[in-house]
């Protein structure tokens, strides 16, 4: 078999997950909570079930949930999306992104993206026969260099990836960063996918900047956001996309043809649940204990802790502990002191290793005290 | 905004059936049940999601669910897939099929498919850069041509897909089109897909011929199937793949950044349900019950019934009835007559049209009776 995809191997959190499993060590690197949603969303679904909707949902979406999307988006972000023509739900924010670029990336165009990127956005480009143009961004701070980023566009330019809150790096994009973009993308073509499926865990105050709420880049703009980071339920992949009808269209094109819809009672119980508005509104202060125990908690191991401003982790240097690769000592540290990271060197296309490896601090306190405590004895 | 997909508009399925609601006519079109699937699953389901198991999924699927599907196709077709490299969950067979197709179709490669076809294939072909070559099947017997398959096959012929039992045909494919098709494959690299999501639904004691069974054929197959046609939950978007060690690599390859994983409460409740492996055996039993009765109720209405071998489908000629195109026709059905169907136009690239639609029987048998009474009415 000849593949499409030849440098691809398995994604980094399946490895590594895996790997935590088989070490029994303490699973800090897939990016997923260790609690429980609320039961009142559970017996929403089970309710839908046995009310008989289990049958195939229209295909953008049960008008219930797209409702409740367009609601929020507009109370936070001030634009109204319309909800039959401009709102999707998406089997999760992976399958928007991969659905965004396979309907709006013609082969030869070029796709700019920041790395540390997110493992998924490179393989959805090269199969859609883009090219993928990655912009640096450097630890500690990862700021885009806007400089460079106006030289790397060019008339192939079609699409620019970006995400904030970011993941990996935990740093968040001003609303001078959005300026920029909009300076530099005002009068083309170019459209901007925003993942944005942190949006709601953002720390100390400063808020998250969408690209809903900027007038020159929400014409532009794919924003795809997550049910499952905002209500504790990664599993259930759930998430939609907002965008201007014509982008839309051409987004449900394939959406149809790729995954058609997605669970209806799921849905349905999302509606419900979402219709109190003020569900999210506790999340930032949620992770943000959880982000400052966790970083308190690791003080004296010898990590050097970068600022974390949003999303559920953590990247720490470790540089005074070890000399090894990033993945060599990720895997080290799994095997030997049981707990389990994720390399930053994964995000970078050529394995860019600045010695920098990414904690998830969605768990319980006894996990993350569990965590610490093992790696406080390196120090 | 340049379209990659320049010749698609909204799948017919979505179509019709809102076309319906909006008529308040009887939804005979896009295929799904009215009756509800058992309470015990519902029960399983809400089980796990008070558990705790709403988290990510391993990429392949849950590896309980992966085994009781391992095991349910070596029961039925005698053939061991590995539950570890040869198995994997998917949100839906739709997004089984674009997978199989973004991961194994190069661009330039030519891809046969058999006309009627599902609607989702020559999109993903083509999206892939593929070629679709594409045999007719005539009404009302629809039997592939062998000769010609073979003159169509060349050099750059990468895949071929089929399904059987048949959406829209309801036919079935027998021991020797299996036979065809391994001998025209034989010492190829030619990929089989073959969509099998009808697999339990077939009539009059034929059995399902899979290519799972078939020495010749499993070694090159991607095989797609569904438990949302199974177990009367079309709405939850659950199918599964197997497929030999290389092209399953393949598969999960895009797989991982199109939907990552599948909902995992819904994943652990299916395989809960699954453990008592005779569930399927009735289906045939059932649906065969329905199209008799559906057949019964169209006696004397004017519409000549075409064979139905299996899937949950009837085909019509109107000829006596309109001379409509089948577009047309079936909008005034919906409209004026209060029943939807689908026209198989829908399935054909150049809209040939045969004078016969397809109306779908996994209906209580009220629904089929109200339908009947008003379909009489024309005769
Ligand atoms: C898709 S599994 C990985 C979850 C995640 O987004 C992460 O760990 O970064
Ligand atoms: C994907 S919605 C259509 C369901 C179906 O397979 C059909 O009606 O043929």
């Amino acid at each position: 078999v000849v593949s499409r995809l030849p440098n691809v191997g398995t994604t980094i959190f399946t490895v590594m997950s895996r790997l935590a499993q088989e070490c029994d060590a303490i699973n800090l690197s897939q990016g997923f909570p260790d609690f429980n949603a609320e039961p009142e969303l559970f017996d929403r679904v089970h309710h839908w079930m046995k009310s008989g909707a289990n049958q195939y949902a229209p295909m953008a979406g049960c008008l219930p949930l797209r409702a409740a999307v367009a609601d929020k988006v507009a109370a936070l972000y001030g634009t109204l999306y319309d909800v039959e023509h401009e709102v999707t739900i998406t089997a999760g924010a992976t399958q928007a992104l991969f659905t965004a670029v396979a309907a709006l990336v013609h082969p030869g165009d070029e796709v700019i993206v920041f790395e540390p990127v997110y493992d998924s956005y490179g393989p959805a480009i090269e199969l859609a026969g883009g090219k993928v143009v990655r912009m640096g961004l450097t630890a500690p701070d990862y700021r885009p260099d806007w400089s460079a980023v106006a030289a790397a566009i060019g008339p192939r330019t079609r699409m620019i990836m970006i995400n904030s809150p970011h993941n990996p790096t935990a740093t968040l994009w001003s609303e001078e960063d959005l300026d920029q973009l909009a300076v530099l993308t005002a009068g083309t073509g170019i459209v901007v996918v925003s993942d944005e499926v942190y949006e709601h865990i953002v720390f100390d105050g400063v808020p998250h900047r969408s690209c809903a709420s900027h007038p020159g880049l929400a014409e532009r703009s794919v924003i795809v956001s997550s049910f499952g980071k905002t209500y504790h339920i990664t599993g259930w992949k759930v998430g939609y996309v907002v965008a201007p009808r014509a982008l839309m269209a051409e987004f449900r094109k394939v959406h149809q043809f790729n995954v058609f819809t997605v669970n209806t009672p799921v849905q349905l119980a999302l509606a419900d649940y979402m219709a109190d508005a003020q569900r999210h509104l506790g999340l930032a202060a949620f992770y943000q204990a959880k982000r400052d125990h966790f970083r308190a908690g690791l003080a004296g191991s010898g990590f050097e802790l970068l600022p974390s401003a949003g999303t559920y982790f953590q990247l720490v240097r470790y540089g005074k502990l070890s000399t090894l690769p990033d993945t060599q000592f990720c895997d080290w540290l799994t095997r030997e002191v049981g707990v389990a990271a994720i390399p930053v060197s994964a995000f970078f296309a050529d394995g860019r290793d600045e010695g920098v490896i990414r904690f998830c601090f969605a768990k319980n306190e006894a996990t993350l005290d569990a965590a610490c405590d093992r790696l406080r004895r390196l120090g």
